[in-house]
Order: C-alpha cells, then sequence, then structure tokens
C-alpha cells in the first residue's frame, strides 16, 4: 500500500512515446500491490497500470511473468498482460527501476464474497488451470512448502508473536514433512489467489491480478490457498460451508480434481495456513509498527490451520 | 501520500447511487493529498476522485470548500468541484468519514516546471483570482502570519533541525511582525499553489487543486507562494530568472498588481518562506522518520529565506 518510486514526467512521456498507446493524460500512485510502485496510467489511447519492480519481485523472474500473462490473456482469461512497446519489448528501465506498462481491468475486490460470488472465484481458478496447462515455462516456488522452516527460523522468537506458537509450528512441520504428497498434477500456480487478488464487478470476476507469486507447485495447493482466504471468517475460527463449497463447486465445474488430490486438500490447507502464518509472524517481526506497508495479523491463519486439522477437515471441501 | 481509511464495496455501491452516475466499475486508493484517503473511482457514468476527510480537514469547513470550488469551476477555472447527489447533497459520509465525489481533472503535476509553464501556472493563477472575486465566502487564514510564531512555538527545539534556527526565526519573525502590510486587495486564495498542486498537459495547465489550505487573505501573498514554489531550485538557494519573471508575466496578463503590492512582494516571499520552512521544520520533528507521511526538508525554505532577504530580492519579480 504505498508508491516507494517517483516518476519524472519527461521521462515517463519518453517511456510512453515507445508504445502504441497515443501521450500521458494522467498518471497517479495508486495504492496497490506489496511490494511495487504502481501508478494508475492515462493515455489518449486508454488506460494502464504501470508497475515499478522494487525489491521483492527479481528483474530475472520479469520474463517469466511476461510470459505467462501473455499466454493467459490470449486464453481469455481476465489477466493484466503486460503491453510490449513497438520493439516488442515488454520490461523498461525507469527511475532506476525495471517497469512495465500493463493491461488495465475492471472491477474491485470483495471484502465480504458472497457464496455466488466464490463459486465464480472457483471457477475462474479453474478456468486459469485449464489455460496454464499448454504454458511451458516455470519457476522454483521459493514460498513452496520445503521453505516453510527457513522462514519459521528467520522469524525468530515465535512465541513472542504468539505464546505456544513455536511448538505448534514444529509440529505441523513435523507433520507435514512427514505426510507431504508426492506426484499430484503441477504446473504453474497463482500460489496467492486471496479476495484482493480478485476483480470481480457483481458476480463476474473480471480480474486475476498479482501473479508476483507464481510458480510451478500443485495445482490442488493453489485450490488450498483459494480456500483458506476465501471462505473463512475474518479471525479465521469458522468456515462457511456455503460459500466453501460454492467455491469447491464452481472450480469443479472446470477442473476435475482426481481422489488423490481431493484426499490431499486438508493437508495442503494445513500446509497453506501455515505458509501465511509464517510469512505474517515474520513480516509482523520485522516490520515496524508505523511502516508504509500495513502490518497483517498472522493469527487468523493459525485458527485456520487448527479448523483444518480437525477430523472432519475433508468435509470443508466436499458435500459428499 | 496515503490511503488512511478502506472502503467497503458495498458502502462504496451504496453511497455511488445517490448519483446520477451509473454504477462503479473500479476504485482505487490513489498516493494523493497529505491528510486525506483519496480514491480514483470509475464509474459507467465516468471518472471520480472519492475524497475521505481524515483529521486535518475539518468537517465544518466542508461547505465552504464545496461552495468555493463550485464557484471558481462555474467561472470556468480547471478546479474539481465537488459532484452533487441527486438530492443536491455535495458532503457524505462513508466508512466513518465525511466524503466527496469529486470531478476527475486529467493532467500531471510537474517537478522541473520550464518557464512557459510558469507563465502558464501564473496565468491561472491570476485566472482564479479574477474569478473568486464574486465569491462571498470567507475562511479564516489558520496558517497565516499571525499563527507562525505559534508553530515555532510548538516544534520545540529548532536549533534540533538546523544549527541556529531559533534566532533566524525569531528575528525574521519580529521583523515581519514590525513591517507587515495593511490594506492590501483580500479575497479567498489558494495559498499552497506549490507545482504539485497544479495539473498540466504540456503547456497547458488542465487542473489547480487541493485547496484545503484556501483561506482569506492577501492576493498577492498567494502569488508570493507560487514564485517560492515554482521559480527555485530544489535546494531553494538558487531563484531562476527566467521562471520568475514568466510567472509574474503570466500573473500580469490577468491582475495588474497595485504598486504596494508589487512593493510588498519581497516580504510576502519571506512570510511564505518562512511558513513552509515552520510547518516543515515542525512536521520533521513530529514525524516519525518512518511513518507513513514522507517528511520534507525543512532547509530549502531556509535557503529561500535568505535569497528573499537580499536587498535585490524585487528584481526576482520584475524585470523593472
Amino acid at each position: 500500500m504505498a508508491v516507494y518510486t517517483e516518476v519524472d514526467p519527461d521521462d515517463l512521456a519518453a517511456l510512453v512515446a515507445r508504445y502504441d498507446i497515443g501521450t500521458v493524460l494522467s498518471c497517479k500512485g495508486i495504492a496497490e500491490g506489496v511490494e511495487n510502485s504502481n501508478f494508475l496510467l492515462e493515455t489518449t489511447g486508454g488506460r494502464f497500470i504501470l508497475t515499478l519492480y522494487e525489491k521483492r519481485v527479481q528483474a530475472g523472474d520479469l520474463p517469466f511473468f511476461v510470459d505467462l500473462l501473455g499466454h493467459l490473456a490470449n486464453q481469455g482469461c481476465p489477466v493484466p498482460a503486460m503491453i510490449r512497446d513497438r520493439g516488442g519489448d515488454a520490461i523498461q528501465q525507469i527511475s532506476g527501476r525495471a517497469a512495465c506498462i500493463i493491461q488495465f481491468l475492471s472491477g474491485i475486490s470483495l471484502t465480504h464474497p458472497t457464496p455466488t460470488q466464490c463459486e465464480a472465484a472457483g471457477r475462474a481458478l479453474g478456468a486459469m488451470h485449464r489455460a496454464v496447462a499448454g504454458f511451458s515455462g516455470t519457476r522454483a516456488n521459493s514460498m513452496g512448502h520445503r521453505h516453510w522452516r527457513g522462514v519459521a527460523t528467520a522469524t525468530g522468537d515465535l512465541d513472542a508473536v504468539i505464546p505456544g506458537l513455536q511448538a505448534t509450528v514444529d509440529a505441523e512441520l513435523a507433520w507435514l514433512d512427514a505426510n507431504w504428497p508426492s506426484g499430484l498434477p503441477t504446473h504453474v500456480i497463482h500460489a496467492d489467489l486471496f479476495p484482493d487478488n480478485v476483480l470481480v464487478l457483481g458476480d463476474r470476476v473480471t480480474g486475476l491480478i498479482d501473479f508476483y507469486f507464481a510458480a510451478t507447485d500443485y495445482r490442488a495447493y493453489d485450490v488450498a490457498v483459494t480456500h483458506a482466504s476465501w471462505t473463512f471468517s475474518a479471525d479465521g475460527t469458522r468456515c462457511d460451508l456455503d460459500r466453501a463449497l460454492a467455491l469447491m463447486r464452481g472450480y469443479a465445474d472446470e477442473i476435475a480434481l482426481s481422489d488423490e488430490e481431493v484426499a490431499a486438500l486438508p493437508l495442503l490447507a494445513r500446509g497453506a495456513s501455515l505458509r501465511f502464518l509464517l510469512t505474517r509472524a515474520h513480516d509482523w517481526v520485522h516490520t515496524p509498527a508505523d511502516a508504509l506497508v500495513t502490518r497483517k495479523d498472522p493469527s487468523p491463519f493459525l485458527n485456520r490451520l487448527r479448523r483444518y486439522q480437525a477430523d472432519d477437515a475433508l468435509s470443508l471441501f466436499s458435500a459428499a
């Protein structure tokens, strides 16, 4: 929620002149994205997002994101493709940062999705998984389950965040290591499809955005992340079955998960809960309370973890 | 540079439904304005700014701003008028804040204005002064010269900000008190027309924005504030005569200042420099280094003050 880097108007005019998008009419920094500087750019040719990549997105990863979003957009997915300049380049430099001019998508992010909207989100996720199948790029998941122990260690004293958290995390990491499935269907996944990253108009999904955690991993893990982020009360204690089953129904309209994948969903959702619990705990410890970025309370993901640990957790994914 | 308050999509839809502006297509928080939360709102009827007023703007002042901007817009000035809903109300409530939906203006803020752009800014200021003449509203200038001593006192140890600053400020305040002119032409002025508050496309001014310091004061003081903020090097040590005289030439196309006003310009510019020196020193002391709002270095306005104290300062305002 910030603009870290400013753009000089003359530099902006020179950048826009490389494209067939007319001339600049307006450029306003927007409070979107956690780690980049984003501007809503209006030209005589339309509206665009100008993103300057700050430290978290590695410049070396940008060609992967350009290719991925181009592929998905070509397949009809509502994703914000990077625009190419007249020379065919999508990756530019401005204000000392790598930068892209990106397609603008209408829609707003939901804070209280209805079951119908959850179903639409599930369907959009499934359609994205179908579309990504023909994409040949790969990217290691630096936030995947093999890395969670490292995040826990880097956080330091977990008990200072939530009393008793260290023992809970240690036990969960050991259990996940012992039980993590192998050989499930794998391709590039979004890996962070929270409601903030889905744009909606009414009950229609108009945008899947912020693919900067996209990486190669189990597609069922993507379903688990989406389930964990769309179907719980704000404090994470209660999973709303109407929303949860609607999300799964929407996904099933596009993708039939295998029996092995369905059986693994509670475990993968425990993993997803642990992933966001740990990264939020890490950021809680390492972000000053009054910094530019809002710290997010980790405890709602501890509550989700507990819910997914329960014996009846499979019922949150299926009416069967 | 921040969004302090979030807006719930359902509340937003209900707010927009009060107006004849269609339905919401997009709403993005923008990093604009120092003390309000601003959103770029797109509806099926057009683009607007949604502003939620935070602590610095008093709710009781809002009708004054609505009337002022409505008057100026009616006179053809490029200012962002507040839109009225079907019941005629411009001031609304959302997320526990007073809020207005405001006309969107194209254009970008300059960081390095050319002489031609300075001339256009001077002309736009003069045209605004002509247009405001028929406006009957008044507002006491809470940042006017009678209040600067109070800002200095509230800042605390000025020497901790810049060594020797306390003595400089004490002497300047005494001199300004002894020499402040009386009876100069007075009406509502912008009082903060820095380049960030002027939108430009090429050499054309397309918007004068952020009127939330607008108050009743000498019109020549408004000229002095604009001169101090448009015509100096970034460090405030050097006034660019080409830009300075262009600004004055543009203003003179619209308004002929009296001899008394011209003679007072160096003094008023010393006052303007002191005003921004003091408020920046105050915010420097009272804003944590890592807070949401960027602190601005006060020293460039100490340098401007010194420049305007020089014997030849009148030459910065006139080629005569």
